[in-house]
Formats: C-alpha cells, sequence, structure tokens
C-alpha cells in the first residue's frame, strides 16, 4: 500500500497457508482487496503468519502503524480458511481458549491455555453479522452465521482482535470480527467429497459483506440461531 | 424421590419433548438414572420445560430444594437432544445469547436477547470434559467435545446454570455443565439418513461421565480442539 | 448348527472383520441370529472371508450343504459394515464391477474387473426392500433403501449371489439381496463424528426385516426413490 | 446453432429448471458451451424438459437430426443438478427403474417403472470417466466418479441414452454418459449449508471433461472405488 492518501482504512487480514497447502484463501481474498475503495475508505491487506502469537503481534503493528500515519480505522476483518464448509461464515463468538489439534506453522500445539490470561471467557464479534450474511445472500452468494470458530489459531486472533478493541482507547471506533472461508476448488480437487468456492464468488462476498459493514449501525434482527 | 437419606445429590435435568417430538432422549436418560448410586451419591433426575426462562425457574428451585434438605450437590448435568449428531456431546462453552430459529414450547422466540443482562460473553463448563470422553471412548461408548451448544433453549439454560454456579456462594462447591444428546433409533425411523444412538447406550455413557466427573478434580490436558 | 430337523433354512452371511477392526457388526448380526426360528423357518449364520472370490465360494459351499441335505432355502441376506451409514441400508441394484479403494484381506485389489465375466451389468436385489424399510421404520428401527452398495466385496457378494439365483435351477426359489449395516458403538468410539447403532438394534431390526421377507411375496409402491 | 459447417457434433444436453427453481446448473453450462470448438468437434447445446419420457423424446429428436445433417456424433453428454454435491460427478452406471421421491414438472411419478420394460438392469457409461476425473483434478477443478444417478429423471435420460447407443446401429460410434453437477452459487445462497460451485467453475471442467472424453480411448486403471 503505497498511496499517501489519508482515508480512513479497512484491515483486511488473511492467514498464510498451512499444514501443507500450497495457498489458503484466506490470503487470497485479502490480497485480492488490497487498494479497494469503497464508501470512502480503502482496503489494507495484511499476511497473517498462522503462528499463536506471533499472528496478533503482526496485526497489532498494522493496527499501530494505521493510527501513527493518523488514518482512522473503522473496521478490521480476519480470515481463515475452513476446510469443508460450503459458505462464507461470519462467526458470532471468540472463546479464551488456544486448544490445537495439529501444530501451527512453528510447531506449537497449546492445548487449554487461555488466550489472554485472566481476560473474559469471549467476546462478540461486533461486525453487523446477520445484516452482512442477509446482503450477500440477496446478493447470490452463499453466507452463515456461525457460532464456533473451533479453538486453533483462527479463533486465537479473533479473541485477540476483541480484546483491543474492547480494551485499547485509540481503537474505541473500531469495528472487528473474524470470517471464516471454504477452500478453493484447487484445494478440493485433491480431497474429494469437499466442498469449495471459487475464489472469485468469495471476492465478490467480501465486498458486499464490507460495504454493509461500514453502512450498518445497528445489526438486524434476523434469527440466524442454531438448536444446538 | 422418596428415600430420606443424606447422601449427596448429582442432579441431571433433561428437557421435555419439543417441535413435535413425543419423545426426548434427554428426559429419558435422566428418568432411567434417576435413584442411580455412583461414588456416594444418589442421582436425581427434573424434567426442565423447553421453554427460555422458566426452564432456569425449574432449575433453580430444585437446586433449592436439594440446599433446603441439607444434601450437598456436587454436579448438576443437563440434557438437551441435538438432533444429528452422532455422539454423546459435551459442551465446552455457554454463551449469553437467545437467538431461536424456532419458537420453544411456549411460543416464544427471542432473537439476540441476552440470557442474563450484563452477565458476562460466556462461561465454560466446569466438568472435567475431556476426561470423560476419554473415559466413555475408553468403554467403548462414541463421545466428543463440543464448542457450541447452539444459542436456543439448550444453550439457554446451560448459560443460566454456569451464571448461578459462579456467582450464588450456596453453589460453590458444584460443578456444572451441559451434554448433548443424539435422537434416539425410534426419532430417526422417521427421519432418513439422520443418525441415533439407543437408550442403553446413552444411559450407559452417562453412567460413565458421571462417575469420572465425581471422581476427577483437574480435567486431563488433552487436545479436543477443532481448526474451525 | 447341529439341529437336524427339516425345517428351511434362513441363510444370514455377514462378513468377518477388515480393514484393522477387530469386530464387524455384519458377522455379529449373524452370529446373534443362528438358530432363531421365525415364519417356519431356522436361520443358519454364515460368516464370510472378507475376500474377492474366495467368499463367494464359501457362499456357494454353505447353499450346496443345505440343498444336499434336503432343506428349502427360500431367503439368502448377505450383510456388510458400511462405515458412516446411520441406518440399516437394504441394497437395491449389484454392480457387474469390482474397484477397490483399499486391498481386500488377502491383498487383493481388482480394479474395474468384472465380477461375473460377460454378466449384466447388474442384478436387482429380489427382496421386497421396500416393505422390509416400512416394517423396520413401523418398529422403531431406522432403515432406507440404498442405490449403491458400492464396488468392493460387498457388490462383489452381492452380484455373485444374485447372479446365483438368477442362473441355477436349484436356487430357483430363493430370493436374497444384500444389507449394509451401520457400525457398532465401540467402533464409532475411536472415530470422532462417526454414526453407530447398538448391536441390539440392529439385531432386532434384522428380525422384522426377515420375518417381512418371508411373508411378502410382492413389494409394495412405495417411492423410496433419490433424486441423484 | 446456425453455422452450417459439417464438423462432428459434441451434444451436451441439460435439463431445465425443476422443482420451483428458477435456474439449473446443468441446462446454464450446456448453454455457455454451445459452439465451442474442441479437437475439431463443435458443441451443440440441447435442453431437456425435467419430464419422464418426454426428455427422451427431446434427446432423440436432437440425435437424429444430426445424423440426418450427416455429421458425426462422437459424444453426447446429459447433465443434471445434484444439488448438495460438492463436485462434478461422472455417473458409472444408470439403473433400468424409475422411482421419483417427487412428481416431474409434468406432475408424472412413477414408482418403480422400468425405464426400457424389458432392458437391461443396467448400463455403464461408455466414458473415459477416470480420465476424465483425472484430469479435471491435474487442472484444479473437482470431480469424483459416482455409483449412482439416483432413480429420478437423471437416471431415466441416462439409461435411455445408454439404450439408444448400445442398441441403435446408427449410433454405435457414439459414446455417451451422465454428469451431476453441483448447485450454483445463487441457489445455494437460499439453502443453508448446501455446497456450490460457480458456473464458470463449472463450464471450465466440462471443457476439460470433453477434451478428455474426444482424446482418450481406452480409460485409466485408477480406482474410484467405494467400500459401500
Amino acid at each position: 500500500m503505497t498511496t499517501d492518501d489519508k482515508a480512513p482504512r479497512v484491515l483486511v487480514a488473511g492467514f498464510e497457508p498451512f499444514e501443507n497447502d500450497p495457498v489458503n484463501p484466506a490470503w487470497e481474498i485479502a490480497r485480492a482487496l488490497e487498494g479497494w475503495r469503497c464508501e470512502g475508505t480503502v482496503v489494507q491487506a495484511l499476511q497473517l503468519p498462522c503462528v499463536f502469537g506471533r499472528s496478533i503481534h503482526v496485526l497489532d503493528a498494522a493496527m499501530a502503524g494505521i493510527a501513527e500515519s493518523g488514518r482512522p480505522l473503522p473496521l478490521v476483518l480476519c480470515i481463515g480458511a475452513a476446510g469443508g464448509r460450503t459458505e462464507i461464515s461470519l462467526e458470532r463468538a471468540a472463546l479464551n481458549v488456544d486448544d490445537a489439534r495439529i501444530p501451527d506453522n512453528a510447531g506449537y500445539q497449546p492445548i487449554d491455555i487461555e488466550v489472554e490470561a485472566g481476560g473474559p471467557a469471549a467476546y462478540f464479534s461486533t461486525l453487523p453479522i446477520k445484516a452482512m450474511v442477509r446482503d450477500m445472500r440477496a446478493a447470490g452468494l452463499p453466507a452463515a452465521v456461525s457460532n464456533s470458530a473451533g479453538t486453533f489459531v483462527c479463533n486465537h486472533i479473533f479473541y485477540a482482535l476483541m480484546h483491543r478493541l474492547a480494551t485499547r482507547p485509540m481503537l474505541a471506533h473500531t469495528r472487528g470480527g473474524f470470517v471464516h472461508v471454504p477452500y478453493l476448488p484447487e484445494q478440493a480437487a485433491s480431497r474429494p467429497g469437499v466442498a469449495s468456492m471459487a475464489l472469485q464468488t468469495q471476492v465478490e462476498a467480501f465486498r458486499v459483506a464490507i460495504r454493509t459493514a461500514l453502512l450498518v449501525r445497528d445489526d438486524v434482527r434476523e434469527t440466524a440461531g442454531r438448536l444446538h
């Protein structure tokens, strides 16, 4: 991002590849949105390492850099891949627990450790997730609210982000949340039976979702509940 | 429960049938365990109405009755049906939100309402859920940790229970949590493709789980994490 | 089977364990039904090796033995495990192809070989599969018609059986078919997320299914179709 | 198709919308391929009515028209939607049975009727389905062999097509088969949890598959088997 304009930033942070995959749709989406202008803002893309701890330091540095530049930061979206999901999933809540089924990209595998020692058990997304789902669906793009972001690095960055937004004065006007995305077709091609979504479809969904997140202040009251 | 002995109580509360089903495995399990003696305790079964608000009043009354009788209450297990699940699911966390996809048995359908106004975003189960899963599996009984109890009456009672255990001095020594259970075979018989588990298998799993919950103080460090 | 009575036989043949599993529900069901008397017949259990070719020789020998004893053989049911299925599955058709994703218990892995060289592309089950499903469901037992028995040893024995029933005069009055069954709970206990069914539930379902197969001549016209 | 050249035709027949859906990916794919030139052939698109009987008359007329024009017809591909599938599914076999779970677009719902009275129980696809799957996957496009085309209009047209290819001298040099395809994203947008695939991805997969079908004479020996 070399532009020196003072437009507000939308920070879109996607994870790097992990678990032997050469690609991660999360980063491909972020990269594709870099520089996109929407409702007076400009998207800034950020690649996150798939590593407990280090990922949040990278996010911290990017948020600090934007603050130092004097640009407002109305929105931070973190994105992670969720192999097997069929739709763009807006996560509702982040839990204060790291419980890794596999090691992260640095070989670290925490089990039942708090993300933030002494932090609250969970944070809710501050995005208008139901309006975002409504608008993506209206545009013909598969999307849903999800009630669990898992307990791996995705939930970790989600919780750490929301903790910062809740506790740091300089981020008092920033909304944030986490989005899980399906595999790309080329990832599913070697995994029989697994769902996927074209990159172009995913990027289009994010354009709709970001616009809604910038325009809708109070989320709509539409059920996205699950019985269990 | 007519026995007047002073043995500690394990309160096992299962929901009544809902959504046009004549039976609910949750209540069938609770009923089958009524009076079962385990590690010096006696199980007391309780039927919960599938109604927001009223369910927790019924649970409150039962816990108060046990307190008044002078009996210790080391353990409270709430149980609900989760149509489609294949295994006994020990829930990890309850969220402070009611978001009902369908009306409850009283016709009430809250959307994005807090379970407890001003309460924390979530509570974690205080059961040794990983040791319980480990022991059920070792006994040949399908079980798993789940990271979402949904947003219906099951999550509602789970959150309300944990809120009471966390805030009421008289319940300071009581552990509690929520367990989702599969359909019974007779429920699956009219729902092609849906998984089920025999009542006998489910009850056997609860006997193992309750014993572990009474004996294991600190949960084991075994991953039950999910990537997403 | 030591009884020397001349009652007609129902041959129930279940596969031995395979793919590192210590148990196979198919054989457990057959064994549990050994000697069961139903509508004037007696069940004779047979264990099938999970081996292309050899399995049908074992079945041939058992059918020949019954013929030599002078007892009628109105019914032959072959049973195989279908890990992941949720219900008792009555197979509709057997294909004339062996296409093995893994080696059989003898290390043989045929790919796109005919079961019977020059045989027809397929045989339909001659069981009243829809009446059987109807009656199992009415008894509260999960069951369904399946349109594919796969292409492994299960489909192999199914095709070979139907080929014999269609072409051998001595078997002109014998009906036959194949049933896929879910895992047992102890198998699912080490496979998170996989469905299972208690042995007792499975055996009960077979008692209902066998009675219907003996009593219903012309199958009922109830749809069990799938769109795809 | 107004071109009057004498190039061989590849007939790609896709079903019209059904069951209240305004769109059917099967027809969208066929339409998108109309006129595409591949290995000296030209694709001719055909819309099939989703009606038992009538669909095959429409296909018959199109094949007769091509024959009358003197153009060779090396390949006929029929396409149908399979809601819920995640990948392009090459069907292995067609069964001689109509068993409709819902009425077709003309309100007809046959149950256990033969597609062709007295026809063989099944036909195998004459496409090199394994080479086609291999090449689609190598191009990063999700694809698989399927062992059941269901028992609705899709299986009906598949069986009827293969019966004609097997019995009519004028079609002796024509290969044919059936392909099930996932929903489009706009269809999945109103069906939470259901998989989809972008039209562009689907069309790209068919370009690869058609080229392979034209170039590969003898199918490869690679397992695509299923255990059940």
